[in-house]
């Protein structure tokens, strides 16, 4: 049984426990919660030690960071240090889009080695196979693509994107939308594709009801794509990407019906004053489904900042709905991440992660920053280099720009205004410096 | 005369034209923005070969980077490489924050060689001239405050912030506030030291005419300082800050009422759901004066990450209201920055100023966002470079990243979305790769 199953009948699993202890909050909530299909706690039963971590409603906000191989980039080697840059700097979930190599070990690989869920894209992987077999990928055929999802969930896959909302509707809608930038997922592009060449429905969604099976049998998560996600701005809360979003909300009932497990991806790109309006109609539309979000980036114009476009969205998202924000790297719009970028790319989104949770009330998250607070105040170093969201780099920065022993630090020097004041106003500092 | 003063008579000076031109907006609402005071053009009559650029109301969201010598860096070339490292990354403005060697060639050096306006805290020469004679800093007397002050202003600073708002009334709501980090304003420490060790009223307040006489010699904005900003998000929006912000909305009209520009500056640590409440209660108590904010940063526990959470609150800040973003460097908190941090800083604000500006509708702002979507469809990449708001990080990231001359990018190589569904779509793409 699933655990939306389990929660349906009241049952709370080992998995909810854990789960619910990681957020302070209590067992019998967390799954009133999975029962009303607003919490998802995506945990493959093939998925061995992986640490139960719940998403959606009242929860702390969760990042995930995409790893992979590519063409570019066949080492698994490499991406398997990503994926311990990524757990250790915090991340919640890594998704494995590996391209390039051999994706299946690939694929095992960092399922054995992910103590934090892992989420994949089966149909890269059946495009792919297509392509070494000198196959066109529009001539794949719909067995070939339940082969790859059946495939990913066998072997542990905690969720799967899927793009079941590229249906002929949308297209037509999209190509008479003077879109900027048509569809940028690769994924909405592929499924484009082969309904336009074959002229028939997307199997995904004409035989959404198989998909249902194979994700319930092995307990994942579907994570039903936004295949027309806007690709820049100007794009952004089109008819294109809201009639996807309508198909979706429909998918989320059918889910939830049969017992699995199901959260929306969304975008992207948009603007400030749209973001909030996505969320809300997210939750209208989808029935309060989990929103994973990518990003949102809130300007086109800063590659190799994408990292920051994408925290200043997500905090917004994040503190209006968003339950789970997808990493954005400073690579972003320029190529595969490095091990750093990974970094920067966690660090960044959890930091708007937390500003969110602060102003939800997540337990925990204001207390952090009073604790912070508490250690600067005190000139506490030591604690405030603990305390520190990525204490490696704190340290690191602290140490090279304070040479001098005895300097409290170089911003003020011998004008350190808690020191002016405290004296003045007859405090006591407990730290020394 | 002023530019508050000619505007106030219906003269649309050369100053103003050219701050016109700069936004694209005609000389004659400048002029209208500057007699109301809802926007500034801090252009001292000492300072030569600066370009005029006015902050406020209807005008793109403008950027600041504090530089200035210290005790622990007194190099003066250092600084000056900063000054020309946060002008070419699209500074509108730097401070010079200069306490250590000699301040008084600093101030000048970077008056002489900044091509936009320069902001000073003339307080700070004050302070260490103290020290250096040994004195007490509570032993100064106020006309060695003016005496700095007047020192400032002759040598062509084009704004100065100046503490004026930090009275015993304001001192004695603190006392009693409960706050985490009482004040963390270099300032706002030392006038309260003064203020409680002298008991005295605050000079710069109970004088404040005197003040105006020395601003309107020489066309000197006044900044009027936040002496009381929140040093961490618990202490935001309490009533010592709110008090002070009275307080200076009272200095704000005398300053029009005496032809003397005047903006107001703000916090520092604010969580989230704060911002647009300070913004907002900015322009009804202050009258509508042009608002400076440092930052504000949404959470405490970032150290070394502390240009995103500035970017995140700088966004939405500037969106609801804010005119002016000081910037904040990865290294706040933790030391004083490098050559790289200020760039990183000047960048992020401008990220922040930018993705506000698109929805404030700022001539221009959308435009360039949709320049960079055409050339990414396009697959265009010198032009995507071109456009970016760091190319040269931009194009090293995009060098680093793609080693294969044939590769388009190496995020999804041959899988790239742009091309699979325009050629399915009938779509064209200019570019080629």
């Amino acid at each position: 049984m699933t655990q939306l199953e389990q929660a349906l009948k009241g049952v709370i699993t080992d998995e909810m426990k854990q789960a619910a202890e990681r957020e302070g909050l209590a067992p019998k909530d967390l799954r009133d919660g999975i029962a009303k299909g607003e919490i998802v706690l995506p945990y493959n039963i093939n998925h061995n030690n992986c640490q139960p971590i719940a998403v959606g409603k009242g929860l702390s906000t969760k990042v995930n960071a995409n790893i992979g191989t590519s063409d570019a980039y066949p080492e698994l080697d490499k991406e398997l240090k990503k994926l311990e840059t990524a757990v250790s700097a915090g991340a919640h979930s890594v998704m494995d889009l590996s391209t390039g190599g051999n994706i299946d070990q690939a694929r095992k690989q960092i399922i054995d080695n992910s103590p934090v869920m892992v989420g994949t894209v089966p149909i890269y992987q059946a495009l792919v196979d297509a392509a070494k077999e000198g196959q066109k990928m529009v001539d794949l055929s719909a067995d070939d693509m339940f082969a790859a999802i059946e495939k990913h969930c066998k072997d542990g896959a905690d969720f799967i994107t899927v793009h079941c909302g590229v249906t002929k509707e949308v297209i037509d809608e999209l190509r008479s939308s003077g879109r900027v930038m048509d569809i940028v997922s690769r994924g909405g592009s592929f499924l484009t594709a082969w309904i336009l060449h074959n002229d028939k429905e997307n199997p995904l969604y004409e035989q959404f009801d198989r998909l249902l099976d194979i994700a319930k049998e092995y307990d994942v998560t579907l994570s039903l794509g936004d295949g027309l996600r806007p690709g820049c701005i100007e794009d952004a809360t089109d008819a294109s990407q809201i009639r996807e979003l309508i198909i979706l909300g429909g998918l989320v009932k059918r889910s939830r019906e049969a017992g699995v497990q199901v959260m929306v991806e969304g975008p992207g790109h948009v603007p400030l004053d749209q973001i909030k309006a996505n969320m809300t109609i997210e939750k209208t539309l989808c029935h309060n489904a989990p929103f994973y979000v990518l990003g949102p980036i809130v300007t086109d114009i800063a590659p190799g900042y994408d990292h920051i476009t994408s925290a200043i969205g997500g905090t917004i998202a994040a503190s209006s709905g968003a339950d789970f924000l997808c990493y954005v790297t400073p690579a972003e719009h320029l190529g595969l991440p490095t091990l750093e970028d990974v970094k920067e790319g966690v660090v960044a989104s959890r930091i708007a992660a937390h500003a969110a949770d602060i102003i939800k009330g997540v337990n925990g998250a204001k207390e952090w920053d009073l604790a912070m607070s508490k250690a600067r105040k005190d000139l506490d170093w030591q604690k405030q280099i603990q305390l520190a969201i990525d204490p490696e780099k704190a340290s690191k920065m602290r140490k090279a720009k304070n040479d001098e022993e005895q300097e409290c630090c170089t911003m003020c020097g011998s004008f350190c205004a808690y020191k002016i004041v405290s004296e003045y106003l007859g405090r006591t500092i407990n730290g020394s410096c």
